[in-house]
């Protein structure tokens, strides 16, 4: 089997998603190859060993030139590096995509870079872990996650039907959004709650910290993420996180008043409107990586 | 086996907590016997099947009279009159304790009922689950994780060395703090995470909402707890509650800052502060309950 015709996908970066996405493509069909581009030879190493990639290089011309899809899978502040580099190397009809957690800037460079009519449509597989590196990844990563995918009105269809049916055929669920509702969904999804949890993490003192149980734990897993990753991430969206921050803000000043007042009645009001939400959401990933 | 002469304990309340608590006692040995009291007969029934307890009633007198032991384990706000209506039922040498969240308002409580010299000493199980009700009960709840035991200077040194072994032959980690001590540190690692879990719940909108992962799933699993339950902890320990929501927004305000002038060398220091810290962190707790 192949998709659409690819034949060899090039990773940039074969740290835990790009690893990740290797193994899926490998279990997808091991007739499509996958050659993972890296700047440290031990990381590719390891991605080779794990049987995410069939060829390891560390030079993008090695790479890109016979692939028919280039992703980038690094921390989002070296997109425009990648790109620029990888503009000279592109076959004809050859797509770029790239796992990163925020959208409007990237699109934009990439657009700057490869033209506004493609080859790049971004994508955001919602699915990883705090846990880094390919030695990490795993080829069900992606199954049954959201994979949001942002074209802009300039992209040509084909290239987001291509680019959805990639996804889908590694087992992800695709969702269509404009980058910027993308970037100010996964502000209150995914990049608050990693500040919330990083926040957490760093309010008790030692000795607190030996008593926490389950709960701490769960809320504070996100805070072992990358730091690179997340320091990009946090500088490429900060309007949208900033905003969901101010909002939280607001609604915790409601919740202290209420506290302050003792008011039994709308503070009973307040955990049952959030455990009614937390029953009835479904979460496109239903295991815990920690598990 | 026996611990210490405890041959029958009584549970009040044979919920998720007290249910577990029964068979973790049944688990240790099925000589002690474990009578469970409580209002509605299908809680009672569920918590018979389940095998939680040996006999069910929903009258106190006849429990208390024979037990060894009394736990309260029902919400934190009714043990006040759950107290009153035991103390003229204790045999001479019955120790009672609690599985509560909070523990200085408590332990004045249980010593002005029952005297400042016993036979109460407060206990708190550091270990729960947000699903309720002893169907979800599981003897292995307590395993490996800390008890919080807060005896005042007048609890007799033989009542907490009493209480303490119950807990350690239950599989439990002792730990020994004051009353204000404990709700000082539970503020920070168990009622504050309840509230941030619960305000994040209620953040993103529907679509938003539609789009989260195992980060998001993994935040808000504490937002499905009880609310009842809740309500009565977030009540009786409001001023500790309070502080660590001044200094989590305290340093959310600083964070803020950092995120609007973009300061990339802060935010990586940032998120590298929290990784090292949750990295050496151990919990007490390794299992998941959602896994």
């Amino acid at each position: 089997m192949n998709i659409d015709g690819i034949r060899q996908v090039a990773i940039i970066g074969v740290g835990l998603l790009g690893g990740s996405l290797g193994l899926a493509i490998k279990r997808l069909s091991r007739r499509i190859k996958v050659v993972g581009v890296g700047r440290r030879m031990a990381s590719l190493s390891r991605a080779l060993e794990a049987g995410a990639i069939d060829r390891a290089c560390m030079d993008l011309a090695q790479a890109v030139p016979e692939s028919d899809l280039v992703v980038l899978a690094t921390p989002v502040g070296t997109f425009g590096k990648y790109l620029r580099a990888v503009r000279p190397l592109l076959k004809a009809g050859a797509l770029v995509t790239d796992v990163g957690s925020a959208k409007a800037g990237v699109v934009v460079t990439a657009s700057r870079i490869l033209g506004p009519a493609g080859p790049f449509v971004g994508s955001h597989p919602m699915a990883g872990s705090e846990r880094k590196g390919s030695s990490n990844a795993r080829a069900d990563l992606f199954d049954a996650a959201v994979c949001i995918v942002t074209p802009t009105p300039k992209t040509p269809q084909t290239a987001v039907g291509r680019i959805g049916r990639f996804w889908r055929a590694l087992g992800m669920k695709v969702v269509r959004m404009t980058p910027a509702g993308h970037d100010r969904a996964v502000a209150a999804v995914s990049h608050l709650p990693h500040l919330l949890s990083c926040l957490l993490m760093l309010l008790p003192d030692k000795a607190q910290l030996s008593l926490a149980a389950g709960g701490f734990r769960d809320m504070t897993r996100l805070a072992g993420g990358d730091h690179e990753m997340w320091r990009d991430i946090l500088l490429a969206n900060r309007p949208n996180i900033l905003a969901a921050m101010a909002r939280f803000d607001k609604d915790m000043r409601i919740l202290r008043n209420l506290l302050k007042s003792a008011d039994a009645r709308a503070i009973e009001k307040f955990l049952t409107a959030a455990r009614t939400r937390r029953d009835r959401a479904i979460f496109s990933m239903p295991r815990s990586p920690e598990a």
